[in-house]
C-alpha cells in the first residue's frame, strides 16, 4: 500500500475492485438505504431539526467518508447518541432556523476537531473512556431518548428537559390533553416494528421464503412503518380529522453545497459540546469498525478514522447537515447483506440524493408518531442492565463506574455525565495502581525460585529482606512504597540488607526515583542497605542517567534474586556488623 | 500501642515521658519561638492579614497538633506557600474585617477537610500530586511571594497582581515613587539576613564559640532584623521624618475562644480554595514528618496526619488565626535543635503566648521591610531550576510536567497552575499505561526461559506465536492490545495459536476483559485458538467469576510457558489444522 492509498484508502479497493464484489455492494448499498431514509429523518427530529437535515447529512458525508475511511463496511450518518447530544447541545437555543445553523456550527467544529487530531495522531485518547463508563452512558442515553419520544407517541405536548421524572411527572398530569388516535398510531407501529423485527423474518422461512430474500425484508420495517402510518393518515386525513401532528412540507432537491456565516460567539459556546460528540461519536464508529474488521482479518487505522469522520463532517456542515458518525446496527446491516467496499456506501448516498431530489413529497403526511416508533424500537435495545450486572460481578470498581455514569447522566445530563463517569474511571484506575500489591519473598528448596513467604514454604536469610513489588513505580505509589519500605526495615528489626526486586517494574518515574533516593538514604542512616534486582533494560537504562546508583552507595545491582542472596549470604561481603 | 493513644499520640509520649528529653524540647522549643514570632507576622502580612493574626495562629493549633499529630518534631503554624494561597482566595475580598473573616473561613473549612479526609481514611489522595508538579509550583509560588513583597521592600504603591510582569512592568514605569529610605533599609536588613545565615556562623565558630550556642544563634537573624529594624524606626522616628510604612499598634493580649458568625455565601465561593489549601498544606507537612521521623526509624500515619492538620487548622479558626500546616524550615530546626517530642511544640506555644500578652507593644515601630525582608530571604531558596534540569534529563514527560506547573502558575495563578499540573501528570501516566511495551517471545536454547525475539537469539514454533504484554490489562491500553494481538496475527499468516503471557499483568479490568473476549472470539473466527500463561492467582480468582474461560473455548490456561510450548509443539494437541 503506498502512502497516498494510506491517506485515500479507495485508491486501495477502487485500484482492484473485483467484478465479483458488485453484487455484494449494491445490495448492501439498497438495504441500507431503506433503513437510512426512515432512520435520518427520525434521527433529525430527535436531534430537534427538520426532517430533511438527516437526509442531507446522508448524502456528502458517506461519500467523503468511502473516499477517506479505513473501514470498508462502517455505514456513516445520522446516529441515535450523536442525536441525542446534538438535542442536547442546541436545547438552549430558539427558532429552526437558529438551531439549524447550530446544527451546522455543532457539525463543522466535531468535524474540524477529528480531523486535528487525527492529523495529530491523537486516536489514542478515545481510549480513556472505558467501557463501563460507555455501557453506563448508553442505556441511560437510550433511556432519555425514549422519554423524549413520549410527546410524539402521545401526541400532546411536553416541556424539554432531560430529566425522565419530569416528564413522566406531566405525562401523569396532563394525560388526558393526549391526542387518543395518535395513541392508537403509535402503539400500533411500535407493534408492528417489534413483529417485524422479531418473529416476522421467522415466519417468512416458515411459509418457504428464501433466506436471501427474508434478511433484507427484516429489515424493511422501518420503511413498512413509514409507508404505513402516512397512508393511514393521507387517507383518512388523520392530520385535520384527528389532531395527527405530521411532518408536513419537506422542500424537494439536493442540498447545495454552502455554509452560512458562522455566529463566533454562538460557535465558542458550543466547542464543548462538538467536543464531547467528537469523542463520544469516534468512540461508537471506531468499536464498530474494528469489530467488523477483525472479521475479515483486515485493519482500521484509528488516526485515519478519526481524519475521514472529521472530513465526513465537515461535508454535513457544508451541506445543511448535522454531525454523523459510524453507527452500531447500520453498519451491522451494511455487513451482513454483503458489503465489500466503500461502494456500498456510495450507492446508498446516491439513492438518498434520489430521495430527497423525488420522493420527498411522499413524506408530507408521515406521522411524527412513526418517527418516534421507529426511534424507540431503535434505542430499545441499548437499555442494558444486564451488562451492569455483569461487570459489577467482575469487579466491583467498574460496576461502580457504570452505575454513577448511567445514574450521573439521567441525574445531570449527558455531557456532565459522561465527564464524571470517565473522571470516575481514572480515579480507580489511579487508586488501585497508588497501593501496588508486595510481597517479602524467600528461596522455594534448593531451587533458584523465590516467592512469597506467606503463601509459601521458603527459607530467608535473618539479615536480608527480599522485597517483590508488583507495579510500576509512579508518583501515585510512591509515598505507599516508602512507608511499605520503611515499616518492613522496622518490623524486621535485625535486617542490614533489603532487596528490592523488579521484575515487574516497567518504568520509574522522577517522583518514584527522588523517593527512592530519600528511602535509601533514610534507610543507610539506619544501617541497613538498599540493593535491586530483576531491573529490567530500559528501567535501568533510565536509572544510568540519574544519580540514583551514587545513592546507593553500597548498594549493588543485581541480574537475579538468586544471585542477590547469593552474594548476601556469605558473611565477608555482609559489610562490619552495626 | 493502644488503640487510644494511636487516635491521641500524645498519651504515647507523654505517658513514657523520659526526663533525658526535657532539655532537647526546651531549648527546641525556645529557637522555634525565636524563628516563628517574626515569621508569623511576616507571613501574615504576606497572607494579606494583620501581623498578630500570624501570632495567633500560633499558639492553639501548635498544641492541638501536639496532642493528636504522630509525628514528635513537626513545627505546625503559617508557611509562605499557605499564607500565598490564602492571600489568593482573599484577593476578591476588600477590607481588613472581611479579609480575617475569610481567613476564619479558610481554615475552619481546610480544617474541616482535612478532619473528615482523616476519618474517612482519603491520606493516599495526596499521593495525586507528583514531585515535578510540587516542585514546579514551589518554585513558581516563591517568585510570585517575593515579587509581592517588593511594593514593603521599596516602599512604594503596587496594584496586586498575580503577574509578576505587571508587577515588574509598574515598578519600572513608577520607579521614582519608591522611598529611598525604605529601599536603603530593605537592601540592609535583607543583606544582614544573608551574611547572618551563611557566613555569619562560621565567623562566631572561628572566634572560638562553642558550637552549642552558634546553632541556635545562627536561627536568629530573623528576630535580629526585627530588633534592628524596630530600633532604627523608633531612634530616627523614620515612620514620621521619611514615611517608612511600620507595622502600628498591634492589639496585645491573648486570642478569645469564639468563631464569629459565618457568611455562608462567602464560605460557598472560598470551598475550592480551602480544598487547595488543604491539599497543599497537607503535602508540604507529612512530606517533613515522613522525612524527619525515617531519621529515627519512627513512623508517620498519614490519615492521622491530616485528623491534627484538621483540629490544628479548626483550633486556628476559633482563635482568630489563618490556615497553617506543618513548615519544612521550622520542623528541621526544632529536629536538629533537639526536640524529642511534642512537648517542644507546647512550649513554643506558650512562649508565643506570653509574647501576645506583653511583647507586642515592642513592634509598633517594626518596620513592614522588615518583615518583607525576612519572607523574601526565606522563600529565595526554593526557586530551584536545578531539580528542572535534573527531572528533565531522567524523563522528558516529568519534566514537561514540572516546567508546565511552573509556567502555568506563573501565568495563570497559583489555583488554576496546580490543577493543570496534576492534571498533565496523570494524563502523562495514563498516555505511558496506554501503549504497554509487548514482545514476541521465543526458548533460549534448551531452557524454559523465554525471551524477547528480536533482543535474544531463540528458538520459535511456526504455527505457535508466545507475547508478552508489559503493564496491566485497563481501558486505556485495550484498544492499543487489541490492535497488537490482530496485527501480530495478521504478520503471522501460519499461526494457529496465539499463547499470551501474563506474568507482568497484575490485574484485568471489565473493559480489558471485554475486549478480550472480542478478540479472542475474531481470532478463533479466523482459526487461531487464544491460550494464557503465567496468569498470577488474584487475576486467575477474578477470570473465573467471569465467563471468560468459556470464550476461550479450545484455549487453554498455562502455569508457564514452557508448558505451553511443549503441549502445543506436539502436533496431535494441535487440533485439527484448518
Amino acid at each position: 500500500m503506498t502512502i497516498l492509498a494510506h491517506y485515500l484508502p479507495i485508491l486501495d479497493w477502487l485500484g482492484n475492485y473485483r467484478k465479483k464484489d458488485l453484487s455484494g455492494d449494491m445490495i448492501a448499498g439498497l438495504i441500507v438505504t431503506i433503513m437510512l431514509v426512515p432512520q435520518g429523518m427520525a434521527y433529525a427530529m430527535l436531534a430537534g431539526l427538520p426532517p430533511q437535515v438527516g437526509l442531507y447529512a446522508s448524502v456528502l458525508p458517506l461519500i467523503l467518508y468511502a473516499i477517506f475511511g479505513s473501514s470498508r463496511t462502517l455505514a456513516v450518518g445520522p446516529v441515535a447518541m450523536v442525536s441525542l447530544m446534538t438535542a442536547s447541545a442546541l436545547s438552549g437555543l430558539s427558532g429552526t432556523d437558529n438551531q439549524m445553523a447550530g446544527a451546522l456550527i455543532l457539525a463543522l467544529a466535531s468535524g474540524l476537531m477529528l480531523l486535528v487530531m487525527g492529523i495529530a495522531r491523537l486516536g489514542f485518547l478515545v481510549n480513556f473512556l472505558s467501557h463501563p463508563v460507555i455501557s453506563g452512558f448508553t442505556s441511560a442515553a437510550a433511556l432519555i431518548i425514549g422519554f423524549s419520544q413520549l410527546k410524539h407517541l402521545l401526541g400532546m405536548e411536553i416541556p424539554r428537559s432531560h430529566l425522565i421524572t419530569n416528564i413522566i411527572e406531566h405525562v401523569m398530569r396532563e394525560a388526558e390533553s393526549a391526542n387518543v388516535v395518535t395513541v392508537a398510531l403509535s402503539v400500533g407501529l411500535v407493534a408492528l416494528l417489534l413483529l417485524w423485527r422479531g418473529p416476522g423474518g421467522r415466519v417468512l422461512l416458515h411459509v418457504g421464503m428464501s433466506p436471501a430474500w427474508v434478511g433484507p425484508l427484516a429489515k424493511a420495517g422501518p420503511l413498512a412503518v413509514v409507508i404505513l402510518g402516512a397512508g393511514l393518515v393521507w387517507l383518512f386525513r388523520l392530520d385535520i380529522n384527528a389532531g395527527v401532528k405530521i411532518v408536513g412540507e419537506i422542500p424537494a432537491g439536493l442540498p447545495s453545497l454552502h455554509l452560512q456565516g458562522i455566529d463566533m460567539a454562538l460557535a465558542q459556546e458550543l466547542l464543548p459540546a462538538a467536543a464531547l460528540i467528537a469523542l463520544v461519536g469516534f468512540v461508537e464508529s471506531v468499536s464498530v469498525a474494528k469489530a467488523l474488521a477483525s472479521k475479515r482479518r483486515q485493519k482500521i487505522d484509528a488516526d485515519q478514522e478519526l481524519r475521514a469522520l472529521g472530513v465526513a463532517n465537515i461535508g454535513a456542515a457544508f451541506t445543511g447537515g448535522y454531525p454523523v458518525t459510524g453507527g452500531f446496527s447500520r453498519s451491522m446491516v451494511n455487513f451482513t447483506a454483503g458489503a465489500n467496499t466503500g461502494l456500498a456506501a456510495i450507492i446508498t448516498a446516491l439513492l438518498i440524493a434520489l430521495t430527497l431530489a423525488f420522493l420527498t413529497p411522499l413524506f408530507h403526511y408521515l406521522p411524527k408518531a412513526a418517527l418516534a416508533a421507529i426511534i424507540v424500537v431503535a434505542v430499545s435495545g441499548l437499555v442494558d442492565f444486564r451488562s451492569l450486572f455483569r461487570t459489577w460481578r467482575y469487579n466491583g470498581l467498574d460496576g461502580f463506574s457504570q452505575l454513577a455514569t448511567f445514574a450521573a447522566v439521567l441525574a445531570l445530563g449527558i455531557e456532565i455525565g459522561i465527564m464524571i463517569g470517565a473522571a470516575l474511571a481514572i480515579a480507580f484506575y489511579l487508586w488501585r495502581t497508588s497501593r501496588p500489591h508486595m510481597a517479602v519473598v524467600g528461596r522455594v528448596g534448593e531451587t533458584e525460585h523465590f516467592r512469597n513467604v506467606l503463601r509459601h514454604d521458603v527459607k530467608t536469610l535473618p539479615h536480608v529482606l527480599a522485597l517483590r513489588v508488583d507495579e510500576n513505580l509512579y508518583f501515585a505509589n510512591t509515598r505507599f512504597l516508602e512507608d511499605r519500605m520503611l515499616a518492613a526495615v522496622a518490623d524486621h528489626k535485625n535486617i542490614e540488607h533489603l532487596v528490592l526486586i523488579c521484575s515487574a517494574i516497567n518504568f520509574i518515574d522522577a517522583s518514584a526515583l527522588e523517593s527512592l533516593e530519600n528511602t535509601v538514604r533514610a534507610l543507610s542512616e539506619t544501617g541497613v542497605t538498599v540493593h535491586l534486582a530483576e531491573v529490567k533494560g530500559p528501567v535501568m537504562d533510565k536509572l544510568e542517567k540519574s544519580d540514583f546508583l551514587k545513592h546507593l552507595g553500597e548498594g549493588e545491582v543485581f541480574l537475579s534474586t538468586h544471585e542477590a542472596i547469593k552474594k548476601l549470604d556469605r558473611p565477608h561481603d555482609t559489610g562490619p556488623v552495626i
